[in-house]
């Protein structure tokens, strides 16, 4: 394949916790078992020789930044002092069309300002939502919005089973069954925000609704795709990480050196992963002329391997112009 | 111990999906630890027959009502139609002193509603709230509102942490360390309504406030009390109730039919147990002029037992009145 038609994915290789390391350690999964990549890593100027030592290979290019972003800076904080840094030198290579997609671990606001700024949204989206999976009983279910829009009206809430309807029917190949997540599943149940949204959502026809879903009943499969606001969708993600987190805590405790911790370890590694964030790890910004994917800061190389092979998923099934159809066809 | 002298408990039978098996079981356990108690069963006309076969003893009376509120009455159906209801009549019963609390595991709305209306809510507050425990790695947390304020503004988030500080200080025996719910911990992050709160929350000198928490560190245990609205502890009780629920569905799943399975088996239960929502059943309404505990209308029994006893202890430590005292003194 030559140099020219492969897709290219950029890293911003600032904002995820275990660093330039990290980093070479997801290129290097990612490469093994996908020879048709380039990727262009954005790097601040002290880490790039450590990244090029590690990395030396066609396929890799990394490229010296000014600046990384604190990982707590926020939208109009980026937008000012953003210039120069990985995140936007990034984006800036999809908005001249020398990356095919961004993937990024650094702050959601400042990633969602930037997106916007320098690539633009679809038709009729005012701001992009976070979509991510998450581990249920028999498949992951998506869910958005996941912490980019904090409060948002009946509107937005339509907008995002709509922008969820198409990413989903792309990357899984069919269409989604739609809940909605509130505190109970009666007609009558919670906030008038959410009431009038299942109205709309309701109506409109060509969305598989299924009525409210609430959290806990989210794990158990009982549909495809959960809307929500940002708040109650990063809630509802860090209250699992958390408690399935505290689990297994206690497993250890009570396991740990007895023989049947022993017999049972690699059991329960094999229940562990198979509940990993990482595996999941990876979240679409819906809504941005562009693919850009929000990697968990807290991730490993696993993760961030995950991130950026779900990046070429949506590049390669051409998620954005599918969006962008949908959009101009009356969504 | 002369029965004017017990502590009474009036317990709506309605509205516990266990039905009135569950309540027999609970009401024994209750019983079995607990020989200074008097229990009142408020029930449907058509079970006082079954309850009064089962528990025939001095400590219990059962009392027949005309009806039972469905599941998913709301606040107004209550108001109108309540009347007559093993609810509404338990109620009754506290608002004319022959009951010293109330447990049912009835609609959270209804329930709020029809005590406002017959207990009334004490000095300066306007909308009881809903204060439960979850588990975390080293205590159980404390947390509230938890689904019955859906959408609150500063103040009323301020008056959650006077609230719940007052009601764990007389519950657990010592001042909580209070955590304001966001999704972030850095002060610039979240809804203008929680940083709003978090400025009238540091400012109380009366609370030890930590700052924001975020879902997954309430489960690490890193405050004692998590103040948030209604809608977000709803999604974080039952995002962490549907986690561990998969968790231990896959691990049946790992396991079943192994030696190790067989080995594992006692452990695994006593982790089960130890992170079991029933421990912890058992919410009480804070707010209301009487002790009011809304149980969760799935519990076991031994949960409804827990429902009962955090009552008896409620009324032991006269949590109204440090609650109307401390209400006076300028909260």
């Amino acid at each position: 394949m030559s140099e020219e038609s492969r897709l290219r994915i950029a890293i911003d290789a600032a904002g995820t916790d275990g660093g330039p390391e990290l980093i070479v350690a997801a290129v290097d999964q990612l490469l093994a078992s996908h020879s048709d990549l380039r990727v262009l890593i954005l790097a601040e100027s002290d880490s790039t020789s450590r990244l090029a030592e590690r990395l030396s290979r066609p396929a890799v290019e990394i490229i010296p930044c000014e600046q990384a972003l604190p990982p707590d800076m926020n939208a109009a904080g980026a937008i000012r002092r953003g210039r120069g840094s990985t995140m936007w030198q990034a984006l800036e290579l999809a908005q001249q069309g020398e990356a095919d997609a961004v993937v990024s671990g650094g702050s959601t606001g400042a990633l969602m300002a930037l997106s916007r700024h320098l690539l633009g949204t679809l038709p009729g989206v005012e701001r992009p939502a976070l979509m991510a999976a998450i581990p249920s009983l028999n498949r992951p279910v998506w869910m958005l919005d996941l912490g980019a829009n904090l409060q948002v009206d009946a509107r937005r809430l339509l907008e995002f089973a709509q922008l969820g309807q198409v990413a989903c029917s792309v990357i899984e190949g069919h269409a989604p069954k739609i809940g909605l997540l509130n505190v109970g599943t009666e007609p009558g149940k919670g906030p008038d925000v959410i009431r009038e949204a299942a109205r709309l959502i309701d109506e409109d026809s060509r969305l598989d609704y299924a009525g409210f879903i609430e959290a806990d009943q989210v794990f158990a499969g009982v549909v495809d795709l959960v809307v929500c606001d940002g708040f109650a969708g990063n809630v509802l993600l860090k209250s699992a990480e958390g408690s399935v987190k505290l689990l297994f805590g206690r497993m250890r405790q009570e396991f740990q050196g007895s023989v049947c911790g022993l017999l049972a370890k690699k059991r329960l590694r094999r229940l562990h992963d198979s509940l990993d964030p990482a595996r999941h790890n990876g979240a679409p910004m819906l809504g941005v002329r562009g693919t850009v994917i929000k990697s968990h800061g807290g991730t490993c190389s696993r993760g961030f391997a995950r991130a950026l092979e779900l990046a070429a998923i949506q590049v390669r099934k051409d998620l954005v112009s599918c969006l962008e159809k949908q959009l101009l066809a009356g969504y």
